[in-house]
């Protein structure tokens, strides 16, 4: 399988349009120690010419025309991209399905609670004579039709922002938020880019695996209460933090994962800074910080 | 008044994802006769600090961050961007409000059709209690507290593609497409992205103005017709064509306009390309074609 990182950033992407944390700074100077990143999203390809993306990002159109393997090709209309999975529907995972109007068939396939987020306004512009979509069970595995088998299964989480009523139920397992395991058959790998908590479930899945991409929003639970940007813990917007007894240096430590990867990195994580601390510490524990372009074959 | 042309595309931008016509083809393998565009939308400032948009396109962050004059500046949490005015329901006019999320006020104009679909699902990410909402009367000028007054006004058009039934009304004028009057007490100007045609009272409004910036959607009525990507006339998607009897050239050439600049320019318009036929048949007929970046001082 070829995976590529189309965005490695969290919701707001790299810098974030209205921030000005110590980290968007660099970003908006122009400092050469952070590179800018879009909002979170991965392609992956059995055969090099049918590609399935992994949510789709607000910047799904400029993340097309960065990558060449994305391109149309051969016929008037025509691209590469033939399914969609969303493992939630936050605005960073779901708004890009808007950038796929324009007559284009393709496959779509999410948890129903997922779905039922795209089924009614402005994501009405996606044609359903089209656009295929399917309910994906949970623990099922799902033929994409592209030599790629996704088996999504539930991780601690929460609704998305703008379902959040009075009480949220933040750490649930539900459709909510779910993780995902791809397989071509032969080789497999998880993507998990929203997990607010690593119980013994989450750790059992992980062990083991040969590659897993892992949600890497802040490096500790406090970051944005620190900088005075938020009242929200990472915890409390359904992440867990990199740093911490309780965080995924320590609780994937022993987990015999091959190779890790972090995305969906939040704007205000030190260790979007290549000289920092912090991110010297991830490399440290073997871990790697995603970019947006990053390619990996499996 | 300073206007910064965000962008300067129709909806799907150029290139857009799934299209090889010719113009498309061309942005497609780097030719220098063709400059990318991102989707609909104008920046304006009457002071240069704050600025009113008009329309957020889908590619509103990359805008961002391309615009200097548009970074946050100061504050932890800030951005120069004080309100936006949506002329339609479209995805390339509305979907941007979805950038504009992350605890950040602003004032948000639209006629009530538009602002209807605004109100629900994906969009309650805006923040109702920081995202100041105020329905635009058509024909009632608008304090947008910048320094900039908009006058909305109905313009033959049609409901946005995601609302359309079995039977759509086409040319209809109402709130579902309005074309906008700026004014910052002393000078004015005119911004009319979609306007399905040009009939007595379109060009009585506009005749005498000192800019205009007009739908420059399709070359001919018949383009995606004859490319054979689409079953679609101009027309019918609720824009009126350059050429022709009926075209904006030919309609608009005697209404005395002080300069004339083509906006919402579809990806199939020969006019993208700097050397062909029509585009020198537009600047010869006093029109300016926009791209992306494009600074006018009025």
């Amino acid at each position: 399988m070829r995976i590529l990182v189309l965005g490695s950033a969290a919701g707001g992407g790299f810098p974030q349009w209205n921030c000005r944390c110590p980290v968007c700074q660099l970003a908006w100077s122009g400092d050469q120690r952070v590179k800018p990143r879009s909002q979170s999203s991965l392609a992956i390809s059995a055969d090099g010419e049918r590609w399935l993306l992994l949510n789709a990002s607000p910047d799904l159109r400029q993340q097309i025309i960065a990558s060449m393997c994305l391109h149309p090709r051969g016929a008037k209309r025509h691209s590469p991209i033939g399914a969609v999975f969303v493992t939630n529907a936050d605005v960073d995972h779901l708004a890009g399905l808007l950038t796929l109007r324009e007559q284009q068939p393709f496959m779509l396939f999410g948890s129903r609670a997922t779905l039922a987020q795209t089924g009614a306004g402005i994501f009405g512009v996606l044609n359903k004579d089209l656009v295929d979509t399917r309910v994906a069970e949970l623990d099922v595995s799902v033929d994409t039709g592209l030599g790629i088998f996704v088996t999504p299964f539930a991780v601690p989480g929460k609704v998305p922002l703008y379902l959040e009523g009075a009480n949220v139920a933040v750490g649930a397992e539900s459709e909510a938020t779910v993780g995902v395991e791809l397989s071509d058959g032969a080789k497999s790998f998880f993507y998990v880019p929203g997990c607010a908590e690593i119980n013994e479930g989450v750790r059992k899945r992980l062990a083991g695996a040969a590659l897993v991409f892992f949600d890497g929003t802040t490096f500790t639970d406090d970051e944005m209460v620190n900088l005075g940007l938020s009242k929200k813990t990472a915890w409390r917007m359904g992440h867990v933090a990199m740093s911490g007894e309780k965080g995924s240096l320590e609780r994937l430590a022993s987990c015999a994962i091959g190779r890790k990867i972090y995305v969906h990195i939040n704007n205000t994580n030190p260790v979007l800074i290549e000289d920092s601390p912090q991110r010297a510490a991830v490399e440290r524990a073997g871990w790697d910080v995603a970019y947006d372009g990053m390619e990996i074959c499996l």
